[in-house]
Protein backbone atom coordinates (compact mmCIF):
# COMPACT_ATOMS: atom_id res chain seq x y z
CA UNK A 1 0.00 0.00 0.00
CA UNK A 2 1.28 3.54 -1.05
CA UNK A 3 0.06 6.76 -0.06
CA UNK A 4 0.01 9.93 -2.09
CA UNK A 5 2.35 12.62 -1.06
CA UNK A 6 0.59 15.35 -1.72
CA UNK A 7 -3.13 14.33 0.44
CA UNK A 8 -2.14 10.90 2.05
CA UNK A 9 -4.89 9.20 -0.06
CA UNK A 10 -3.53 5.93 -0.92
CA UNK A 11 -2.33 5.38 -4.41
CA UNK A 12 -3.05 3.25 -7.26
CA UNK A 13 -0.42 1.92 -9.63
CA UNK A 14 -2.42 2.90 -13.58
CA UNK A 15 -1.63 4.01 -17.04
CA UNK A 16 -2.50 7.70 -17.20
CA UNK A 17 -4.39 9.03 -19.78
CA UNK A 18 -2.18 10.00 -22.44
CA UNK A 19 0.44 7.98 -21.43
CA UNK A 20 1.52 4.03 -22.05
CA UNK A 21 3.32 3.27 -18.59
CA UNK A 22 1.71 2.23 -14.82
CA UNK A 23 2.14 5.33 -12.58
CA UNK A 24 1.31 5.56 -9.10
CA UNK A 25 -1.76 7.79 -9.37
CA UNK A 26 -3.87 9.51 -6.68
CA UNK A 27 -7.50 9.68 -7.56
CA UNK A 28 -7.90 12.06 -4.94
CA UNK A 29 -5.65 15.01 -5.90
CA UNK A 30 -4.92 13.98 -9.08
CA UNK A 31 -1.03 13.98 -8.37
CA UNK A 32 0.98 11.48 -10.83
CA UNK A 33 3.93 10.10 -8.85
CA UNK A 34 6.52 9.53 -11.30
CA UNK A 35 9.74 7.08 -10.40
CA UNK A 36 12.94 7.93 -12.64
CA UNK A 37 16.17 6.58 -12.67
CA UNK A 38 19.37 7.73 -10.62
CA UNK A 39 22.22 9.21 -11.29
CA UNK A 40 25.36 7.86 -9.08
CA UNK A 41 28.14 10.00 -9.91
CA UNK A 42 31.95 9.86 -8.96
CA UNK A 43 35.39 10.64 -10.04
CA UNK A 44 38.58 8.34 -10.69
CA UNK A 45 41.36 10.54 -8.76
CA UNK A 46 44.75 9.76 -10.08
CA UNK A 47 48.30 10.60 -8.60
CA UNK A 48 51.43 9.71 -10.11
CA UNK A 49 49.76 6.89 -12.16
CA UNK A 50 47.85 5.32 -9.16
CA UNK A 51 44.11 5.49 -8.35
CA UNK A 52 42.82 6.55 -5.64
CA UNK A 53 40.02 4.13 -4.03
CA UNK A 54 37.69 3.32 -0.83
CA UNK A 55 37.19 1.03 1.23
CA UNK A 56 33.34 0.83 1.91
CA UNK A 57 32.18 1.31 5.66
CA UNK A 58 28.58 0.74 4.76
CA UNK A 59 26.10 -1.50 2.74
CA UNK A 60 25.94 -2.66 0.77
CA UNK A 61 29.23 -4.10 -0.21
CA UNK A 62 30.68 -3.20 3.25
CA UNK A 63 34.88 -3.81 3.24
CA UNK A 64 34.60 -3.90 -0.91
CA UNK A 65 36.77 -1.00 -2.63
CA UNK A 66 35.19 1.47 -4.94
CA UNK A 67 35.68 4.58 -6.60
CA UNK A 68 34.85 7.90 -4.62
CA UNK A 69 30.76 8.49 -5.88
CA UNK A 70 27.27 8.78 -4.50
CA UNK A 71 23.77 9.74 -5.64
CA UNK A 72 23.80 13.34 -7.18
CA UNK A 73 21.78 15.67 -5.32
CA UNK A 74 19.25 18.21 -6.05
CA UNK A 75 20.86 21.91 -7.18
CA UNK A 76 24.30 20.80 -7.95
CA UNK A 77 25.85 19.90 -11.77
CA UNK A 78 26.86 16.25 -12.31
CA UNK A 79 30.67 17.75 -12.14
CA UNK A 80 29.76 19.56 -8.49
CA UNK A 81 28.55 15.85 -7.49
CA UNK A 82 31.58 14.69 -8.30
CA UNK A 83 33.85 17.32 -6.68
CA UNK A 84 31.60 16.58 -3.26
CA UNK A 85 31.30 12.99 -3.15
CA UNK A 86 35.58 12.43 -4.01
CA UNK A 87 35.46 15.40 -0.83
CA UNK A 88 33.46 13.35 1.44
CA UNK A 89 34.12 9.75 1.05
CA UNK A 90 37.98 10.31 0.42
CA UNK A 91 38.78 13.30 2.04
CA UNK A 92 40.02 14.22 -0.86
CA UNK A 93 40.39 17.55 -3.54
CA UNK A 94 41.32 16.81 -6.87
CA UNK A 95 40.80 18.86 -10.03
CA UNK A 96 38.07 17.55 -12.33
CA UNK A 97 38.85 16.64 -15.79
CA UNK A 98 37.00 15.05 -18.46
CA UNK A 99 33.65 13.10 -18.19
CA UNK A 100 34.62 9.22 -18.47
CA UNK A 101 32.21 6.83 -18.15
CA UNK A 102 28.68 6.55 -18.16
CA UNK A 103 27.31 3.15 -17.35
CA UNK A 104 23.56 2.44 -16.96
CA UNK A 105 22.25 -0.14 -14.57
CA UNK A 106 18.48 -0.20 -15.72
CA UNK A 107 17.99 -3.44 -13.00
CA UNK A 108 18.77 -1.23 -10.19
CA UNK A 109 17.10 2.38 -11.99
CA UNK A 110 20.86 3.45 -11.95
CA UNK A 111 22.94 5.20 -14.08
CA UNK A 112 26.45 5.74 -13.17
CA UNK A 113 28.97 8.33 -14.32
CA UNK A 114 33.02 8.88 -13.33
CA UNK A 115 35.33 11.46 -14.01
CA UNK A 116 38.43 11.41 -14.65
CA UNK A 117 40.20 13.83 -12.11
CA UNK A 118 43.80 14.75 -10.27
CA UNK A 119 44.58 14.44 -6.63
CA UNK A 120 45.70 17.65 -5.74
CA UNK A 121 47.34 16.68 -2.78
CA UNK A 122 48.09 13.41 -0.21
CA UNK A 123 46.46 15.06 2.81
CA UNK A 124 43.30 12.42 2.07
CA UNK A 125 41.57 10.27 4.75
CA UNK A 126 38.13 7.94 4.43
CA UNK A 127 35.31 10.28 5.28
CA UNK A 128 32.45 8.85 7.06
CA UNK A 129 31.33 6.00 4.74
CA UNK A 130 34.74 4.72 4.09
CA UNK A 131 37.00 2.23 5.82
CA UNK A 132 40.23 3.07 4.28
CA UNK A 133 41.37 5.17 1.57
CA UNK A 134 44.47 3.86 -0.61
CA UNK A 135 46.27 4.99 -3.90
CA UNK A 136 46.51 1.71 -5.89
CA UNK A 137 48.87 1.22 -9.31
CA UNK A 138 47.40 -1.31 -11.64
CA UNK A 139 49.10 -4.50 -10.51
CA UNK A 140 47.55 -3.69 -7.26
CA UNK A 141 44.26 -2.94 -7.60
CA UNK A 142 42.24 -5.52 -5.64
CA UNK A 143 39.81 -6.48 -8.95
CA UNK A 144 38.01 -9.46 -6.62
CA UNK A 145 37.26 -6.60 -3.77
CA UNK A 146 36.09 -4.07 -5.73
CA UNK A 147 32.25 -3.56 -5.25
CA UNK A 148 30.40 -2.50 -8.22
CA UNK A 149 30.50 -3.51 -11.96
CA UNK A 150 30.60 0.15 -12.64
CA UNK A 151 33.58 0.65 -10.56
CA UNK A 152 35.74 -2.67 -12.11
CA UNK A 153 34.33 -1.25 -16.09
CA UNK A 154 35.63 2.11 -15.32
CA UNK A 155 38.55 1.17 -13.86
CA UNK A 156 39.20 -1.17 -16.75
CA UNK A 157 38.68 0.91 -18.88
CA UNK A 158 40.65 3.67 -17.95
CA UNK A 159 43.86 1.24 -17.37
CA UNK A 160 42.86 0.41 -21.53
CA UNK A 161 42.66 3.83 -22.32
CA UNK A 162 45.95 4.91 -20.27
CA UNK A 163 47.75 2.22 -22.27
CA UNK A 164 46.91 3.19 -25.27
CA UNK A 165 47.64 6.59 -24.96
CA UNK A 166 44.38 8.23 -25.56
CA UNK A 167 41.49 8.48 -22.94
CA UNK A 168 38.12 9.66 -24.35
CA UNK A 169 34.13 9.03 -23.14
CA UNK A 170 32.41 5.52 -22.80
CA UNK A 171 28.74 4.90 -22.53
CA UNK A 172 28.05 1.63 -21.77
CA UNK A 173 24.90 -0.70 -19.81
CA UNK A 174 25.14 -3.35 -17.77
CA UNK A 175 22.36 -4.99 -18.56
CA UNK A 176 22.43 -8.69 -16.57
CA UNK A 177 22.04 -8.63 -12.60
CA UNK B 1 2.37 19.92 3.86
CA UNK B 2 3.51 16.57 3.20
CA UNK B 3 2.87 13.07 4.07
CA UNK B 4 4.77 9.73 4.03
CA UNK B 5 4.28 7.24 0.64
CA UNK B 6 4.62 4.58 2.97
CA UNK B 7 2.60 5.05 6.10
CA UNK B 8 0.58 8.48 5.36
CA UNK B 9 2.06 10.21 8.42
CA UNK B 10 3.17 13.83 8.04
CA UNK B 11 6.62 14.24 7.02
CA UNK B 12 9.12 16.59 8.37
CA UNK B 13 12.47 18.47 6.57
CA UNK B 14 15.45 18.20 8.77
CA UNK B 15 18.97 16.74 8.23
CA UNK B 16 18.99 13.28 9.45
CA UNK B 17 21.60 11.29 11.15
CA UNK B 18 24.93 10.90 9.11
CA UNK B 19 23.44 13.09 6.39
CA UNK B 20 24.02 16.89 5.60
CA UNK B 21 21.31 17.91 3.94
CA UNK B 22 17.80 18.24 4.80
CA UNK B 23 15.08 15.52 3.59
CA UNK B 24 11.58 14.47 4.07
CA UNK B 25 11.68 12.15 7.08
CA UNK B 26 8.70 10.37 8.70
CA UNK B 27 8.88 9.71 12.06
CA UNK B 28 6.18 7.04 12.45
CA UNK B 29 7.63 4.89 9.86
CA UNK B 30 11.46 6.22 9.99
CA UNK B 31 11.74 6.70 6.25
CA UNK B 32 13.67 8.64 4.20
CA UNK B 33 12.09 10.39 1.53
CA UNK B 34 15.53 11.48 -1.17
CA UNK B 35 14.48 13.48 -4.24
CA UNK B 36 17.06 13.32 -6.56
CA UNK B 37 17.67 15.09 -10.05
CA UNK B 38 16.05 13.46 -13.06
CA UNK B 39 17.74 12.72 -16.61
CA UNK B 40 16.38 13.91 -19.77
CA UNK B 41 17.62 11.99 -22.80
CA UNK B 42 17.16 12.60 -26.32
CA UNK B 43 18.99 11.95 -29.90
CA UNK B 44 20.31 14.65 -32.79
CA UNK B 45 19.22 12.27 -35.90
CA UNK B 46 20.68 13.21 -39.35
CA UNK B 47 19.95 12.68 -42.27
CA UNK B 48 22.24 13.52 -45.24
CA UNK B 49 23.60 16.38 -43.07
CA UNK B 50 20.11 17.69 -42.24
CA UNK B 51 18.42 17.25 -38.13
CA UNK B 52 15.36 16.32 -37.48
CA UNK B 53 13.21 18.76 -34.89
CA UNK B 54 9.93 18.73 -33.21
CA UNK B 55 7.77 21.32 -32.72
CA UNK B 56 5.90 20.61 -29.19
CA UNK B 57 2.26 20.58 -28.46
CA UNK B 58 3.01 20.51 -25.12
CA UNK B 59 3.91 22.76 -22.14
CA UNK B 60 6.22 24.34 -21.44
CA UNK B 61 7.53 25.91 -24.62
CA UNK B 62 4.41 25.15 -26.72
CA UNK B 63 5.05 25.17 -30.28
CA UNK B 64 8.62 26.39 -29.69
CA UNK B 65 11.62 23.17 -31.52
CA UNK B 66 13.26 20.74 -30.06
CA UNK B 67 15.52 17.88 -30.44
CA UNK B 68 13.00 14.76 -29.36
CA UNK B 69 13.84 13.70 -26.03
CA UNK B 70 12.20 13.24 -22.63
CA UNK B 71 12.58 11.72 -18.86
CA UNK B 72 14.46 8.52 -18.65
CA UNK B 73 12.27 5.55 -17.11
CA UNK B 74 12.72 2.74 -14.81
CA UNK B 75 14.35 -0.50 -16.24
CA UNK B 76 15.78 0.90 -19.51
CA UNK B 77 19.33 2.21 -20.26
CA UNK B 78 19.98 5.63 -21.39
CA UNK B 79 20.34 4.59 -24.92
CA UNK B 80 17.43 3.42 -24.41
CA UNK B 81 15.52 6.43 -23.35
CA UNK B 82 17.08 8.35 -26.29
CA UNK B 83 15.16 5.58 -29.13
CA UNK B 84 11.98 5.13 -27.15
CA UNK B 85 11.67 9.34 -26.86
CA UNK B 86 12.71 9.14 -30.86
CA UNK B 87 10.06 7.09 -32.07
CA UNK B 88 7.55 8.84 -29.35
CA UNK B 89 7.67 12.22 -30.11
CA UNK B 90 9.30 12.38 -33.71
CA UNK B 91 7.60 8.70 -34.96
CA UNK B 92 11.20 8.43 -36.05
CA UNK B 93 13.24 4.95 -36.52
CA UNK B 94 17.43 5.65 -35.95
CA UNK B 95 20.61 3.69 -35.50
CA UNK B 96 22.00 5.38 -32.55
CA UNK B 97 26.17 6.87 -32.21
CA UNK B 98 28.00 7.97 -29.65
CA UNK B 99 26.39 9.54 -26.56
CA UNK B 100 27.33 13.61 -27.51
CA UNK B 101 26.44 16.22 -24.92
CA UNK B 102 25.79 16.20 -21.27
CA UNK B 103 24.88 19.00 -19.61
CA UNK B 104 23.61 19.79 -16.03
CA UNK B 105 20.68 22.35 -15.62
CA UNK B 106 20.73 22.38 -11.48
CA UNK B 107 18.07 24.93 -11.27
CA UNK B 108 15.51 22.48 -12.33
CA UNK B 109 17.10 19.45 -11.03
CA UNK B 110 17.84 17.56 -14.58
CA UNK B 111 20.52 16.68 -16.53
CA UNK B 112 20.43 16.83 -20.34
CA UNK B 113 21.77 13.95 -22.44
CA UNK B 114 21.93 13.58 -26.01
CA UNK B 115 23.11 10.80 -28.27
CA UNK B 116 24.10 11.24 -32.32
CA UNK B 117 22.38 9.28 -34.21
CA UNK B 118 21.33 8.18 -37.95
CA UNK B 119 18.00 8.34 -39.08
CA UNK B 120 17.33 5.08 -40.70
CA UNK B 121 14.48 6.58 -43.09
CA UNK B 122 12.30 9.52 -44.19
CA UNK B 123 8.83 7.83 -42.94
CA UNK B 124 8.48 9.94 -39.46
CA UNK B 125 5.64 11.69 -38.70
CA UNK B 126 4.92 13.88 -35.19
CA UNK B 127 3.75 12.02 -31.94
CA UNK B 128 1.13 13.08 -29.49
CA UNK B 129 3.67 15.39 -27.95
CA UNK B 130 4.84 17.05 -31.27
CA UNK B 131 2.78 19.38 -33.58
CA UNK B 132 4.92 18.82 -36.54
CA UNK B 133 8.51 17.25 -37.37
CA UNK B 134 10.88 18.38 -39.88
CA UNK B 135 15.00 18.10 -41.06
CA UNK B 136 16.52 21.35 -41.41
CA UNK B 137 19.83 22.41 -42.48
CA UNK B 138 22.11 24.53 -40.29
CA UNK B 139 21.05 27.83 -42.13
CA UNK B 140 17.60 27.03 -41.37
CA UNK B 141 17.16 26.51 -37.81
CA UNK B 142 14.41 28.14 -36.25
CA UNK B 143 17.07 29.66 -33.52
CA UNK B 144 14.90 31.78 -32.11
CA UNK B 145 12.05 29.43 -31.84
CA UNK B 146 14.08 26.74 -30.21
CA UNK B 147 12.36 25.33 -26.88
CA UNK B 148 15.90 24.96 -24.16
CA UNK B 149 19.01 26.08 -23.54
CA UNK B 150 20.46 22.59 -23.39
CA UNK B 151 18.52 21.83 -27.17
CA UNK B 152 20.32 25.62 -28.54
CA UNK B 153 23.70 24.51 -26.85
CA UNK B 154 23.80 20.59 -28.40
CA UNK B 155 22.78 22.60 -31.46
CA UNK B 156 25.35 24.45 -31.64
CA UNK B 157 27.74 22.31 -30.50
CA UNK B 158 27.07 19.71 -33.27
CA UNK B 159 27.61 22.26 -35.49
CA UNK B 160 30.70 23.20 -34.42
CA UNK B 161 32.24 19.47 -34.41
CA UNK B 162 31.09 18.88 -37.68
CA UNK B 163 32.90 22.16 -39.03
CA UNK B 164 36.04 20.67 -37.65
CA UNK B 165 35.22 17.27 -39.05
CA UNK B 166 35.77 15.27 -35.30
CA UNK B 167 33.10 14.65 -32.78
CA UNK B 168 33.76 14.71 -29.46
CA UNK B 169 31.40 14.34 -26.25
CA UNK B 170 30.55 17.46 -24.25
CA UNK B 171 30.15 17.99 -20.75
CA UNK B 172 28.83 21.63 -19.70
CA UNK B 173 26.82 23.15 -17.04
CA UNK B 174 23.49 25.95 -17.54
CA UNK B 175 23.60 27.42 -14.50
CA UNK B 176 21.92 30.82 -14.52
CA UNK B 177 18.36 30.63 -14.54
Amino acid sequence: MKFCSNCAAPVAKRVPPGDNLPRWVCDQCGEIHYENPRLVVGSIPEFEGKLLLCRRAIEPRYGYWTLPAGFMENDETVGQAALRETLEEAGARIELGDAFSMISVPYVNQVHIFYRARLLDLDFSPGEESLEVALYEEARIPWKEVAFRTVATTLKLWFADRARGTFSFHAQDIIER
